[in-house]
């Protein structure tokens, strides 16, 4: 019995998507002439004017090159000396950078065990007996993920206590935000909601992501508090995350931000994955867990039938048993019929 | 009198320029389906066969976001515990990377005073007291760029000098290629020229410049000798350098070997710049200094001209009096007629 | 009621003790005439050879500042690229050293929950995973401690189980030895004890402790490998660690080992801290918890009388609501009478 | 025709001296009871109140081991993001140090050739173009040695110019004062000498050297503007400087103020060495070079000479054919006398 055709779009991650063709577009757009190249140019610019209209209020945004450039560079932006990064052990910084915070800013991560992939206030709180105390690392950022390395969320009053807490105790709040866009969408999906969970609820500093969203590269890192980035130009060359052409970055953004493509973008990812999610009711040897809140799910699976699925369309193990899967922007309902259908064919052989 | 019109392709940077549209057409090719991220797809696989073929033995090429990126990767897998990198003080690693192999890598740069650019083999030798000496850096890498920062190039014979000067000193060679592409123009334009002056000459890991020869973003960093990659894939994740949708950078350089459209964009920008200097003799203010062997001419300009052409057309100051006017891949005749016209406009109101 | 006289030695920390008088002696004698400085002198060789005599074998001994300079200069020599240590989250390195590893060294610590301040070897295993993936840190140290900072001890078994599963996976092995001297005396007291958890457990490095066990200050970096030592010396001056009139730390250890003086200073705090211990049955509103295998107890006492006592008699919180007591060489058994009497004192007035 | 006795104490570091009587009778003395480690002691107290006497002022002192982790520990207090250090290539922070400040704080240090082991202001305001510009490091420390490693001193008018340069520049200014008491000596030996070169003359934070000057070991850091110290008792800690026995460094310095003993020991150096100085006129093969300031002389020899002497009585090559010869606190009439008498025994030999 022969394998059924393997989906055009898998289900690894939604950093193996392909780029929209509206910012396809743009990048045509933007290729034209000669631009001052690291930063000063006019999509830039108006990247810059976006992000402050997305937030209601004066931002800052340095356009970097990718997600663990982003959160280095906003880490180092919130760091005091001494300092440590409060995060889950869950964490992309803390688990999927190969230690790039610590190499690069030789900052410790204190990763507490997350539930469902979040952090709880009084799990920030059991550092305060850190404070003053020369021999410990001085707990000095927050950084929480939104939507999360486990495909939660946390609400906006959540992510209001947590800074609450980080602020009482002198800390910055950073929000990795790879998959801000998911979130966002997942939570009502207007300016509004972004800013509920963001600048309303008092975080500081965004890792806000592009490539995971129908852009080619390139992340921004929004200061929210825009005295906090006086140092971060610097910081952004210095840490390798300058991008030269960076016309090509903003104009992408751009094209996020036109007629709402970046929550358009999420909502589909975000869509795809209840329908993948709906359609695995009932296959043998497959828990599928908890309904998705944006567009990945986490299911166990038997090891035959893991093993046998991941050779026909590849995807990452996330803590066995569960295995990740993933839509994207680009899932189509064609792709999601064959992954199942596959599901079934493998599931009835063993 | 009214100023003419600026250029639109300005004489600030190769890093202004625009993408080749080939490149952009292998992009949007590129654009299909899903990849598997960070290297693992078709894409990355070709390209790096093609530098295989570019050096004519089994090298090992990975992908960076950047140019900075790509010589912090580079010289991280060079570095032994407590080395150092000997280099010039006009090297873009010592002086325009805001000190990004010091804080990255916590290496001391060694600087020497250049001439014309370039490094001797005695400025390296000089070092050679510091071996074994426990107070001393262990000098273990010696990075030369080709073309130079001041638009010189290295004779094959030159790097090879250099080189032997370095392996004799137990340290390895490293090329900062971000203009390989126009120095090997320059020097012949062949596949035997690139050779000659790189794997033939004994220089041991390049960075591969992209963006500067009519590439959107991308750089690679060349290990000619593939026992020296070891630990750099987790590397260029650990210094935030790890291209997450690495299709697109890699079908850059598809499209920059194809029909060797890399030798001929550096070709058209070494001749525009022939073009520009030639222009420029017997104007009034300008002490064009020596002819260009790349793409860059480093003019001296009376002061009042200089401050009136640079806010018409912007550039870069170099070493005051001199200035950097560099062309690139897309300069057109018309570009170096309107800016010679705008020149000889401020130097006859001056 | 007024209080007991305060005991003169306290319980705070072995740190608090004073320098054994002998070990003073051979400061004094040392004192004389000059000696080439940085370890080319006759006291640092004769320790040198001092080391390789007590591990039977040519081992490769640095001579440091203090502890956590021993314990980055270890690890500095064991971590290979992107590399990682395995520890417990109670050890040293991670808690008490405010980051040094991570800061100095740009290195991740991979940190597990101990057990009675120990690791299992299931703990180091379990990131086998990690090998080979570039996202993750590379697992290149297992760190263990011994007298652990629980005051618990490893068998010589254990720690040869540890350091298969940890050579099993690539990785080298260091023992923090701050309390070495307090193991060694409490699992037997010889130089085959010595050996039998260390060079025959296949422990690579040890930080071997001095301060603690009546000396002054130094401590020494003991390879047990040498060919791990390569670059130590480069790296020991680079972290800050060398010694300039180096004659006076080795000066101190040759005292520490003339007549088992050092196994005897730890056998005296290991008795007495057994002495405290027993004294303490009974005493209202303090639970001693378990028995001490070297110099520390860790008690929980009642809040109330937690604060009367420190008031006046200072000590250390532990993990509330234990507190951590120490002996130390010098505690005489008039300091555990007047402390004891201080206790019962508080506790009765409470 | 055997060689003359050589002398007791050598000439080849003011390190190789033993320690003054004073110094060990103090250590003695502390050597008394518990005291609470790392700097809650009332030696350290009563030390950090003998450097604000000295300087006129409340400063804040720390404690660390050596005079590299003194330098490493002010400039990571000095030192703003991005920031880089401008000091001469001569200073011992960028020759002596095995890139300490690269490799522990991730900082560039931009040396300049130093006239006789000065700086001057204009070499300081060059690095003016530098500030603001996102791709050069930013000058934020400029870091003086006096007295400096050639010998030399700057006076209090060169050090208040040099200040006001780095402040105009918006930088701090550290002083290395390994031998800072030499200095004082040499330009008047009060109390208002070394405020004038130091406090009165602009500069923040001082390596405060002790061991150069009759201490076992032991250097201060001193912040003249406390405001700067901030986080300096955390990041002592993390690059491993905290001594734990403080009391034992401290005691030292009391010693070494009382009765004004750092003055008197700098000043016994500082002579002995016009002496030797003086007895070097005529020796055929030797160029003594200048007149000594402090305790150091530079002259050259003939190399045949020099090795013959150098494997009689060890010394360092400082930059060929200079070699150095320093004498100490301990130097005796009698050492030189054994000197000279070998010079002119080697160089009728030769």
């Amino acid at each position: 019995m022969s394998s059924p055709p393997a989906p055009l779009r898998r289900f690894a991650s939604d950093n193996n998507a392909s780029v929209h063709p509206r910012v396809v577009a743009a990048l045509n757009d933007a290729n034209s002439g000669h631009a001052v190249a690291y930063g000063d140019d006019p999509w830039t610019e108006a990247a810059s004017q976006r992000f402050d209209e997305l937030f209601g209020r004066p931002v800052e945004t340095l356009m970097v090159w990718g997600g663990t450039g982003a959160n280095v560079l906003a880490l180092a932006s919130l760091l005091s000396p001494a300092g440590a990064v409060v995060c889950t052990d869950a964490s992309h910084i803390n688990l999927d950078e190969t230690g790039a915070p610590e190499f690069v800013l030789g900052a410790k991560l204190l990763d507490v065990p997350h539930a469902d992939g979040k952090i709880v206030p009084e799990q920030v709180a059991e550092f305060g007996h850190f404070r003053g105390v020369v021999h410990h690392v001085q707990p000095s950022v927050l950084s929480i993920t939104q939507s999360t390395e486990w495909g939660t969320l946390y609400t906006a009053d959540e992510i209001a206590s947590l800074a609450d807490t980080a602020h009482s105790m002198g800390m910055k709040v950073h929000l990795d935000g790879a998959r801000i866009a998911n979130a966002c969408a997942a939570l009502g999906g207007t300016v509004e909601t972004l800013r509920s969970f963001t600048v309303d609820a008092g975080v500081d500093v965004i890792s806000f992501g592009g490539a995971k969203n129908g852009a080619m590269y390139g992340e921004a890192v929004v200061f929210l508090d825009p005295t906090l980035a006086t140092s971060a130009p610097f910081v952004r060359k210095q840490i390798t995350q300058l991008p030269s052409k960076m016309r090509y970055v903003s104009a992408q953004f751009l094209a996020l931000f036109t007629d709402d493509l970046w929550i358009e973008n999420a909502r589909r990812a975000n869509e795809s994955c209840r329908v993948l999610y709906d359609a695995l009711d009932g296959i043998p040897g497959i828990d599928r867990g908890p309904a998705p809140s944006v567009n990945s799910i986490f299911p166990s699976l038997d090891p035959g039938l893991r093993e046998a699925v991941r050779d026909w369309s590849f995807f990452y193990d996330w803590e066995l048993p569960q295995v990740r899967w993933m839509t994207a922007w680009d899932t189509e309902p064609n792709d999601i019929e064959q992954f199942v259908t596959g599901l079934r064919h493998f599931a009835a052989s063993l």
